[in-house]
């Protein structure tokens, strides 16, 4: 009888509880699917005494987490606090100097020091995983870094936030403004009292950088990623998208050419009708853009309790069944330096919304400071006549240079008669 | 240096040719990925001078495939030649028994002999692997078995055969009947001479079988799937279908209740709006309902060199890698045999297109009809008068079960007013 895998558990919120709670009910079903039994053997969290619907008493409490690293009776260290640096950091490399395994959900982590942690465990053969990272119950790490490991990866981008997406979705489906929607997906829990992690990006950019790290065998500097968050998405967007035959989504890209790696997160406008766009409220997305399987695209869940449990318990089951693969599917000693391609190299069509005043001539001034940067007009839309009063004026270009619509838009916001600063959407060909 | 993975290729055709031309395209990318190289030392085909695009010159040749299975210097055999018996079936067996692991892109096989061969390999210690039976490039065996290894499946639902999904777009958007646009597949190559195997449904069934029996942990008898394909779908009914707010795919459904494992294969109705209704063309699609994880889908190309070679070689790195999951992710001796659920149990809403004679009275006679076996009317249409002559009339219904539709459609049919077999496509919940 192969001995059981014996785990400990660092951090016991949402995802912990839902951890314990998986492990619990599925123990027989899982035993049989991987041979051995996992066990929780050791915890640390905060409060002791909270309950968490799963009985603790049999497992040894660490009140400080980076103690639970040297426990000498575990095999893996699920590290599931959070954050860049501080404890999580402190814990996950005193796991692997103690030569635990170590399984994580934390994208900040992996993705400011991914690289190196990986380092260190491949050099004492243990396992660094982190599928519950990105895209939370969606099995995507495992596609990209096995499913998929016969392609060389042109590009990965992904719907990799699900409160912005949930917002996006909402607004668009009431027609309300995006602070009111904010303001009731905080009470519905699915944003933050504090939700500018979320909604300005950064969450999103955090899995982006690991998933370009995996999917380009690359070390991938957080710093190269692009980031814009959805704050200045506003009602008229929406419903000018629709019209055009768009929907707006949060998207992380990461592009691979020969320049090197585009890494960028923000807005942008896809065709109604390709099926990235029909991922809405809290669903999450994956595409993958390979040379032999072409294009894979994979859709869930991407966060709340269970799916990120399913996660961290399929990383602990392929440590329990033997199943060893690079952390970013090359040894990390390997992995390449590629150089970030800038934002303002993005070549691609753009959506403008300009608040003008309505007078003869205004267009006629805008197209001309286009024109001046070679910008090409695709269409144009005024609705509304308020003369002399503001109104919108929504344009989408032909594929251009980002530093040249950067410029474009500069003149363009110092007319007068333009009210507001532009507000400008990536249109991305899906 | 780890000695390399030696790999034997019985059948090269399109994919064979793919696999070779993927396995020596990517070799240096592979063996980083995977620590070893994978060569090809034996090949088994019926032309041995057919040019590949791969030089084969070092490369042992068996005219027979079943003598490849006896090369003592092969690790794995890697069968491409397809059928559900004769020689894939003889060769697979003949490599277990020789103890050499087996790769697989075989639905067929795999659907009608999967546990048996599974348990042959696991008594010896040997991986039997199939990802490239299932939906091409997509790692959806992967994704099930690995991935999503902490969870309890309550379905899975695909779009598993690119012809005939690829029809149905093409009817869908250029309002074409059914046998000019299959003419026009079989010119371009997305159906074969034959098309029966797809257009019938079996392909998909194949796919199915495997697919349940997976995530199901089950034995899964083929017979018990059943299987409807879509020659009868017509122009009206796609037409109707997107009228409604329908798309008309062929979907692969397996389900798992108390009562037991529903297994069929069918022309379907889903929301215009859902996810799966924006999976077109020759793309296939999977959706996995998991108890922790919730909804996953999956999505890519379901055939071609390309994809379905990115899926053999998937398996070829987890064997070189040491990556070891029961194939049917329990022991095959521990599958479970779970009792069919018969079709005329399924309880859900139906789509019926009737040719009436267009008189008075003949939508009363039917909705008497359909009352009389308890059916409740959800809509009507009929649209286009043409007094005397024949109209297509379309109802839908409320949730109802299909014995009780069954004996309301053979009263309807019988009637002298309807004029042709009333066409009945199942309505899903997507």
């Amino acid at each position: 009888m192969i001995p059981p895998v014996r785990v400990g558990i660092a951090g016991l919120g949402t995802v912990g509880a839902g951890v314990l709670k998986l492990l619990h009910d599925q123990a027989d079903l899982r035993a049989e699917r991987c041979g051995r039994r996992i066990v929780v053997s050791a915890v640390s969290a905060r409060e002791r005494n909270k309950d968490r619907g799963v009985d603790l008493s049999t497992v040894r409490w660490y009140q400080d987490a980076a103690a639970l690293a040297s426990d000498p009776d575990i095999d893996i260290v699920v590290e599931l606090i959070g954050g860049s640096d501080g404890i999580a950091r402190t814990l996950c490399e005193a796991a692997i100097a103690n030569g635990r395994h170590v399984v994580t959900a934390n994208k900040a982590l992996i993705a400011h020091h991914g690289a190196e942690l990986a380092r260190a465990a491949e050099e004492r053969g243990l396992t660094l995983a982190y599928e519950a990272a990105v895209a939370g119950g969606i099995p995507v790490i495992k596609g990209i870094r096995e499913g998929l490991a016969a392609n060389r990866f042109a590009s990965v981008v992904g719907i990799l936030n699900g409160t912005c997406n949930y917002i996006l979705s909402e607004m668009r489906e009431t027609g309300r403004e995006f602070a009111e929607v904010l303001a009731e997906a905080q009470k519905l829990g699915y944003a933050e009292a504090d939700p500018s992690f979320d909604i300005d990006g950064v969450d999103a950019a955090h899995k982006l950088a690991v998933l370009a790290g995996l999917a380009f065998n690359a070390q991938v500097d957080f710093a190269d990623v692009h980031i814009e968050g959805i704050r200045h998405v506003s009602a008229l967007d929406i419903g000018f998208a629709d019209e055009l035959g768009f929907r707006i989504k949060l998207l992380g890209i990461a592009r691979r050419s020969d320049a090197g790696l585009e890494l960028r997160v923000h807005p942008s406008m896809v065709r109604r009708s390709s099926p990235i766009a029909s991922v809405e409220g809290v669903f999450n997305a994956v595409i993958a853009q390979g040379d032999f399987v072409d294009r894979v695209m994979m859709v869930g869940r991407g966060a709340g309790a269970g799916p990120t449990a399913s996660a961290v318990v399929a990383d602990l089951v392929d440590i329990a069944r033997g199943c060893r693969a690079p952390s970013f599917g090359v040894p990390a000693a390997r992995l390449s330096t590629v150089p970030a391609v800038p934002m303002r190299s993005r070549h691609g069509a753009y959506y403008v919304r300009l608040m003008v005043v309505d007078r003869p001539g205004v267009i006629a001034d805008v197209a001309a400071l286009l024109r001046d940067q070679s910008v090409s007009l695709e269409s144009f839309l005024q609705r509304g006549r308020s003369p002399g009063d503001a109104v919108p004026v929504v344009m989408t270009t032909h594929e251009t240079e980002e530093a040249a619509m950067t410029r474009a838009l500069q003149a363009i916001g110092d007319m007068d008669a333009v009210l507001e600063p532009p507000r400008m959407i990536r249109i991305e060909p899906f």
